[in-house]
């Protein structure tokens, strides 16, 4: 799992800062979160290969959070894509960038397939052999969901030496990899745990931006590795946070602490903040494994 | 009159190219020349006061040349502007920067003015003291308007040596700046060509883009001091030109000869070209002041 970060301020781009987006790459997809405006250029410049972006998840309709993808859009069309992409995200998203494509008398030679999302439940809004992807609904001033990303548990692992050694026949392996006890050629059973070894590890992120602090996403995130929570403020400007929905790095430092994450990444900096060590500063006491978020930086889990 | 070129390349914008913007300063106004997306950073990279700019005028409905907007109107807000803003632009311009204020439920704290294009005529759409704005209608592949910017004619400029020679009372020097005669403490007659100057030279500047070649559009132009004309594409793909409705540098010369213009911009180069000295090339035997726009670069008339 690779977690590329292509913007992590808030409100507006600026010179050396991008509004939100970032790029996940788990089992093979890429999943482009949030698209500030700016974020084709970053994607070019963290040569991220456009053409495997399928799948866009939008977090809420506020400019710094999307303004970038009516372009995106528009260029995967002059690039002559010729995937589907799909794109979920509140319900509205789909009004404006129909809207936006109509006014250009530019439509699409791909299929653009939008799914709008309106539930404040948590729900699986997509999935494969290999990835689910859940909404988690936040506390922000408008509509807006958060996403976790959960690996499905993969097969078991053949141990080739002690497999040989039992004399199993290799029309049994594919039952051995999905955790069955087989008869080998002498007819004896053997049990799968001796001959096989756990499957990998399965991974999860979970990306919360933008929400003021809200426990009750607690149970939905528990546990994951790694949990990208928003820290608009530092406590000087703490007042601001409930007033504006969105959260402190102490709160999104509470957060990970009761929800017992792997990792607590903060983001969403507010740009009045000349320099970052003061989030990491707020945030440790409370939970341990906190990292900073930075436009270009790329997290390996 | 100060050209500032933020943007002058088609399409998509790209690592170390932006699509169309230019800031025009003439007379103490800075008015912005469509705002494709990136603008606002490329202000600030530029240095440009973002509080200076009152009137944005966007040629067209493509998103290279408007997808920026949304976010500066948003960047406005959140610099709490009080001073209107004056938007010209296609009709359906207002819809979409409307529809995405209200889906993020953030509307601007400043008056926000839309004047919506839809004659084919060129017209009239600013006038002060000192400036008027016309369109210039293009032929696009959607509704395409370019701009002609105009000085109004100054004062005549007191001869201060002659009109003190002259005796005349200061109550008749505001009669003598708009050019009357007038009568002298003794009573006599003094021309006003003996104790004034002409006023300074009054300038122009066209801006065109996105057009195909079009001749109807000379008599507008006619004798500006500057003009900006695209030129998507060379001569070996101007097969692609009368298609796109986009023009060649030759074809951009051409009308700059035609119309006897001072100075000939060109811009708004498709991205598959490495480099720029072609267009110059191709463009310089028909027409001899070209010069090439460049991201970031100032042209001073």
């Amino acid at each position: 799992m690779k977690l590329n970060i292509l913007g992590c301020y808030s409100a507006t781009p600026r010179t050396f800062t991008n509004p939100t987006a970032q790029v996940l790459e788990i089992k093979n997809h890429l999943f482009l979160i949030d698209c500030g405006e700016g974020t084709q250029v970053q994607l070019r410049k963290n040569k991220i290969k456009f053409a495997r972006i399928k799948h866009i998840f939008i977090s809420h309709l506020h400019g710094d959070h999307y303004f970038g993808l009516a372009g995106l859009i528009s260029t995967f069309r002059l690039l002559t894509r010729k995937t589907e992409l799909h794109i979920y995200g509140p319900k509205g998203l789909k009004d404006v960038i129909t809207l936006q494509m109509k006014l250009a008398d530019s439509w699409t030679n791909y299929q653009l397939v939008f799914h709008e999302l309106t539930s404040t439940e948590s729900e699986l809004i997509f999935e494969d052999d290999n990835v689910e992807v859940y909404t988690i609904p936040l506390d922000h001033r408008v509509y807006t969901n958060g996403f976790l990303f959960k690996e499905k548990p993969g097969e078991r692992k053949l141990n080739m030496q002690s497999v040989e050694k039992a004399h199993i026949d290799k029309a049994y392996y594919r039952k051995l990899k999905q955790g069955a006890d087989v008869e080998n050629k002498k007819g004896q059973l053997i049990k799968n745990v001796d001959v096989t070894n756990s499957p990998d590890p399965i991974k999860s992120y979970a990306f919360c931006s933008d929400t003021a602090y809200k426990e009750s996403i607690i149970p939905i995130i528990e546990n994951v590795d790694v949990l990208y929570h928003e820290s608009t403020f530092l406590e000087q400007h703490a007042h601001l946070a409930p007033k504006t929905k969105h959260s402190t790095a102490k709160e999104a430092a509470q957060i990970a602490k009761k929800a017992n994450v792997g990792i607590l990444i903060l983001g969403h900096y507010s740009t009045r903040y000349g320099n970052l060590d003061a989030f990491m500063k707020e945030a440790n006491p409370i939970f341990k494994n906190v990292e900073l978020a930075e436009d270009g930086k790329v997290f390996e889990f």
